[in-house]
């Protein structure tokens, strides 16, 4: 039996979004950008997931431009905000604990001569609106603040910090990169002060390779990719419509049960909390009020390879940080303030809706028998 | 019935790619970056796929670079190019009839202070590799050339283009968009001059959204994204890991019987041209040469839009130019010297394995009663 609990890396596709992608595959294999009408066939599909990525987050349909992933439309974000306001020298506002693909984004900014500073969390684990806001000065043209933390769960305010920094300096172009919040909490982006959010189909059960980028009609991006007038030009190249239809597709399931599941997620979530209280040597990284998707946890003197390799051999499957990081000392667990041995062992728990309470328990037996063996070894 | 005549815009997807797609995402979703044995089955999907495409272009597979297309590809060689040399206000060579993707970054790279040299066909159609060593100096540092041009089926010399250019200037970096002749010539680039190689999956009835960029071990190419290690960091971003295996698998499908199917697609393209020879105000623009999946031709003083709206309605879809121009004056024809009535009036009939004689016959028909219907009205 697999015991996957590692969904915040990605998740298992919907059997029928996987179906939707044959069906488009199959019978819908068009080029949108053709004149005729096997092209306007396709172009139909993309309208139709437009519509539904735009209603989840509450934006009008023309402010979605599809991508191939988080990644890249965290890239034409924030490539794309900077180019537009031409201010070489700029501060760039971010927390310190965004995904790999802003800071890295981030640092070839600092390179080019950007001001780059990094907001890290206070001594709760929170990154509060006025933090952020405190990091903004006149010179500020970009801030980028996640709604979910993908390592330890941690939640922002993303709509009040989009509110606070404009109050600072109303010129601060404002990115939220939503990957691990999208679908899972409600996001109401159309009304506020956030200008361009990132969202991305593989932690919805969604296939991996498709994504989308909201960007306020305001904000006029200038594109990071030159071709076609594909995603009216800001990102060009032919659509992965089979993609995109399975990732509208997976929005509209999530949307169905979207309550039931949220419930079954934080009694999970209360479970493991339980369950790994009365397991001696475990310590809890993630803040209390995380997402309840997402629980980070260590145990202090097993490295986190050893333990994922025990429960891996048991069909039980964890990750020790970002999958993006691939191993690679978490950037995260650092800028939260937690201790360099808790590090070395932590083990991130990601949960989705095919979880159980069976796997919440074969996992802490797992985890309880695992430290009783490897200590003794 | 359908009569698909546009497969240089896309292609209808093999049902056994779109099974094979359908598969990874329903059996092995894992991240192929997480380090666990569900991460490790979706890495093997990307080695066996990279293996493919590698093996297409004889190239050894760590030389192969998973994108989401050939636009983005392309974008990665032209910029990456660029950057990796900084040389402010050098030369950039490119073919006159470069795919939109390339011209649009040429383009851009002009905007930043690059020189930007676009070589034409001759009289005859033709872009030698003469003519393109001739347009380089000693300072450039980049040629772009395509292997076959997508809309009029012009077939480059891509070896020789590199050789000739290389003997000029052994210092430029060769790119070569190989998007329409991917799977339909066959392509050596391991032991040649070319240093970089566009291929798309949509061409060749794999699905739309993904493409592989080869790049020489000896360019150290830098990113033109940021984010995690994917693709040795050359394109951060978790993979389409269904998609690439649906590629790989459309690859190996087009290997199995790629001599038949270049035999069928010459006598339909001799059929074709032997019955438009009999239809009075067709003139062909493709050049001789050609490659036999293309054929443009006009029919003066029937403008594009006209005559395919009319085959439309009978179930025939052919093209007026480009899919990613929509419907754009083709920079094309115009840099082939094709007058404007000609451009005005082009279509482009683009063939695949799926089509036979009686497509042929069907559109000649459908066309010779557009052109009377059409002129008499």
């Amino acid at each position: 039996m697999e015991n996957y609990l590692d969904n915040s890396a990605t998740t298992a596709v919907f059997p029928q979004a996987a179906q939707v992608v044959y069906d488009v595959l199959t019978n819908k294999y068009g080029n949108p950008s053709s004149l005729h009408r096997k092209g306007l066939e396709a172009e139909l599909v993309l309208k139709s997931a437009r519509e539904t990525v735009a209603g989840e987050l509450h934006v009008p349909s023309e402010t979605i431009y599809f991508t191939s992933g988080g990644t890249e439309a965290n890239n034409i974000a924030l490539f794309g905000a900077v180019a537009l306001q031409r201010k070489p020298g700029a501060r760039l506002v971010a927390t310190a604990i965004e995904h790999d693909s802003v800071l890295a984004a981030l640092k070839e900014l600092e390179r080019q001569g950007y001001e780059v500073v990094l907001v890290s969390p206070d001594s709760n684990g929170e990154i509060t609106p006025r933090a952020m806001a405190e990091a903004v000065d006149e010179n500020t043209i970009l801030v980028s603040a996640m709604a979910v933390n993908n390592e330890l769960g941690t939640v922002l305010d993303a709509a009040s910090i989009a509110k606070e920094v404009k109050r600072k300096n109303p010129n601060v172009i404002v990115h939220c990169d939503a990957v691990q919040a999208f679908c899972k909490v409600p996001l109401r982006f159309g009304f506020g002060y956030t200008d361009m959010v990132t969202v991305t189909g593989h932690k919805i059960h969604a296939p991996k390779g498709v994504g989308a980028l909201y960007v306020n009609k305001r904000i006029k991006l200038p594109p990071r990719a030159f071709g076609g007038h594909q995603e009216n030009g800001l990102r060009p190249g032919t659509q992965a419509c089979a993609l995109i239809a399975g990732f509208g597709e997976a929005i509209k399931l999530c949307q169905k049960d979207a309550i039931e599941v949220s419930q079954g997620i934080k009694q999970l979530n209360a479970l493991l909390k339980e369950r790994l209280a009365a397991v001696s040597g475990v310590e809890i990284n993630s803040p209390d009020n995380a997402l309840p998707y997402i629980l980070n946890l260590s145990v202090p003197g097993i490295r986190s390879e050893i333990m994922m390799h025990f429960l891996e051999e048991r069909g039980i499957y964890v990750s020790s940080g970002s999958a993006c990081a691939q191993g690679a000392k978490s950037h995260v667990l650092a800028a939260a303030g937690i201790s360099p041995e808790r590090i070395d062992s932590a083990l991130r728990v990601s949960l989705c809706r095919y979880n159980t309470a069976e796997d919440i328990n074969s996992f802490v037996d797992a985890l309880a028998e695992g430290i009783a063996s490897i200590r003794r070894a």
